[in-house]
């Protein structure tokens, strides 16, 4: 049998003027700027909950919430005392710099290290769009499959770390860590791939270590 | 702490009349079209190869696979026996009615019942873009947590039918299903809720019972 594949060109907006204003403001208080992408449920919300135990006594978090509806993410996010900023988009499929700049006013800039955006619950779209920010990362949750490296490459090749979660659940289910991790590899180098866990505490750890490093080189370097 | 809320306005853009142009086909042909929608890795595919082996006596069935990149999916589908067009929309989050109708002319439509449309992996866009389909069908994972039917309501109210897929997983997880359908069936009263896996067979006797039923309706009231 013979697949018919019929190729759609799409046409993405610009927004990288208002995305250097957003890394100018960022800079100017010296925090960084970390976009975290993946689909709808992987787990970035708990991650970043994890990532506040470990870490919350070494940096200071603020965290801007982009959800299509509802302010649920914000509600856990306010509960560990991190300043948060929940962003509606009522329909839109990812966040704009635009976005991101209306939001800003609301934050304390110079008392953070990090600002986090947790981006729409999205493989597709938030890989076009960049905010402003330093850092890039991408999660895969080990239930929706080994092959979306494949089908999603965009959204891990932009990224400057790729992180496995739920890991836990990897034997329960047909996803082999290895192939996955080499995928993710092959198709970024630059990026380290981590396997994590939030319910474990596997990689949470390595994670944090990371994200400590890198936020160093980029405030050195700005 | 308070949470302030930042609402931004999306705009959806228009193609119903080349919705209602698919829809003027299939109708002249007799067949039924039925988009389904989900996260990515929610199991689309699988359960479509489960409906398959359960109706490919009764239903002669044809797939329009949309995928970003990649005939992973429409590989799969072949391996069945059963016609498929591959559509790649190279980076758009959602198929159109215009994409649809490009592949049309791939498939013979006089030898088939049911025209299933896969649509990209997105919770979010293809709730907005009716593609001339008689029936829309939400799949939501238990993997992709109990927290997604409020987060993304608009997918789940735009169906014809809801199904939690991955069933089986449920007890590993934070996932109680009988919650979760009675978000589903306030959310949307008239679309019924069925619970399913297609790794054990829960379920999957009754959404096709639905779904041969829907088609006899759909058929005889064209």
């Amino acid at each position: 049998m013979t697949i018919d594949i019929v190729v759609m060109k799409a046409v993405n907006a610009e927004n990288d003027a208002r995305a250097a204003e957003v890394r100018g403001i960022l800079d100017a208080h010296g925090v960084l700027g970390l976009n975290m992408m993946s689909s709808p449920g992987s787990g970035k919300t708990t991650l970043l909950e994890a990532t506040f135990e470990h870490l919350g006594d070494k940096l200071r978090f603020a965290v801007v919430e982009g959800d299509v509806y509802t302010s649920l993410d914000a509600e856990r996010i306010a509960g560990h005392g991190v300043p948060v900023v929940q962003v509606n988009t009522e329909g839109s499929c990812h966040m704009t710099a635009h976005m991101l700049l209306a939001a800003l006013p609301h934050i304390d800039l110079s008392t953070i290290d990090v600002l986090v955006i947790e981006n729409i619950g999205n493989l597709i779209c938030p890989a076009s769009f960049t905010l402003g920010e330093h850092l890039r990362i991408a999660c895969l949750s080990t239930p929706e499959g080994p092959d979306k490296v494949e089908k999603y490459p965009r959204l891990f090749s932009v990224s400057q770390a790729n992180l496995i979660t739920k890991a836990d659940l990897a034997p329960l289910l047909d996803f082999n860590i290895e192939t996955v991790k080499d995928h993710l590899a092959k198709l970024n180098p630059a990026a380290p791939v981590m396997v994590t866990s939030a319910t474990s505490g596997l990689g949470i750890r390595q994670w944090c270590d990371w994200l400590r490093q890198a936020r160093d080189k980029v405030i050195q370097a700005r």
